[in-house]
């Protein structure tokens, strides 16, 4: 099967031009077909307090009300999907940006309110990357934003490295999926305040090992959860790495295989 | 050469949520393969004022500095495209949203200041469907935002009119395209003050005429006359027409033949 590499991207990195421009141009050097993933958080974050509306979070999610799922409906799909969008047909790599609305590719149900109510949150329940795969076959690469939509018209926020995950598990059925988690950490640490301390190689029983033991920090582990559900359905290889290392993936980060 | 029907929809029709639903239920009864070219100007003037961006105007277009293109590439690429595409999906319709920049659809270049100095704002410099019209065969329905870029990272505000016309242009060497403007009045009138005045038809000659008379409002005048450019450059149809009449073209407008 073809390699196809999926990256994902967050923080601050997609968000201030410097070292978005840097991403894009490391990102355009993969070679062969690739998606990319991005959040956008900060700049929602931003954009919402400039409209007087207040950002809640629980355990790393925003709660979004209807106010906050038009600033990250902006956001995401607008000013973040698109400034990536110009700046990679700049470098001259064919983008096209998506939320998981465009052609239903993610398709998702408002999650269900328990202790919890996240508001317009959607929890991934069907990917459809037919014509999408179609475009890649003509040397498109897909920039896809964090937002879902539940087939009845409305949209939905749900998380980027969900989004990634799904959209790899999917297409691990055509490809041999790398899929890439870009932050800004070398890779996952084995001591939170040792920036060198990175796990070079991790599979599922070590995890659960450092997992239980309280290695792995809090942060982490819905990444590595992702990404062990991602190499049990099919997916080749999934790589947790800074995003300035994104040219020489196999020389950093965490790698987790099948 | 097959038929394909471009509707450009502007105002409050795509921006209050009652009148969007039957305007989507309308255009998605349309036969055979359509796109749809969307504005979103009245949201981005509100938008603007919500986050104390004053909304400048010169000869009804729009003043576009930083931080308003920052508000119309927010507003036209993700709130409005968004809600219109997950809209379209929710009927049945195989919707996917692109500006110019996505697929390099419609290149353009900074408006160069002369009287006025526009900013943001791009002429259209090149228009390409290869990829466009791929999806399309594939069933896939564009909804298109106003923007374009420049080839070089920067996006700019372009009028949804305008754009319309050059993909109309484009795509006539492929299909035998209907351009169909919607807007609030029921036509081109031959007296503004009275709406049941509608030109039914109208050719060139007639056109001129009225002009140089003074029959045709101001504001028409940039629609007609991509209209007529439209018709000179292989487009087969150009329909103005009130939104409402979307699915009765023919019964009526100011219908414009090649």
């Amino acid at each position: 099967m073809e390699k196809l590499t999926i990256v994902k991207v967050g923080g601050k990195i997609v968000e201030e031009t410097d070292s978005l421009s840097q991403l894009l141009q490391d990102f355009k050097s993969i070679s062969g077909p690739k998606i990319l993933v991005h959040g956008g958080g900060r700049s929602a974050t931003a954009m919402a307090a400039k409209l007087g509306i207040e950002t809640q979070m629980v355990d790393g999610r925003r709660i979004t009300d209807k106010p906050m799922l038009e600033v990250v409906t902006m956001v995401y799909g607008g000013l973040v999907n698109k400034n990536i969008v110009a700046g990679l047909q700049s470098k001259g790599c064919n983008a096209c940006g998506f939320t998981g609305a465009d052609l239903s590719l993610i398709t998702s149900a408002k999650r269900p309110v328990k202790e919890v109510d996240y508001g317009y949150v959607g929890d991934v329940v069907d990917v459809n990357t037919s014509e999408l795969r179609i475009l890649i076959g003509e040397g498109v690469t897909p920039v896809i934003a964090p937002l879902t939509h539940d087939g009845k018209g409305q949209l939905l926020n749900t998380n980027a490295d969900t989004m990634a995950t799904e959209l790899a598990i999917d297409l691990a059925k055509f490809y041999a999926v790398n899929l890439v988690f870009c932050f800004e950490k070398d890779g996952v640490l084995a001591n939170p305040d040792d920036d060198k301390s990175v796990i070079r190689d991790l599979d599922r029983d070590l995890y659960l090992q450092y997992k239980s033991e309280g290695v792995i920090s809090e942060g982490m582990i819905p990444k590595l959860d992702n990404a062990f559900r991602a190499l049990n359905s099919g997916v080749n290889m999934v790589l947790i790495t800074n995003a300035k290392n994104l040219t020489k993936p196999s020389a950093s980060g965490t790698l987790m295989r099948r």
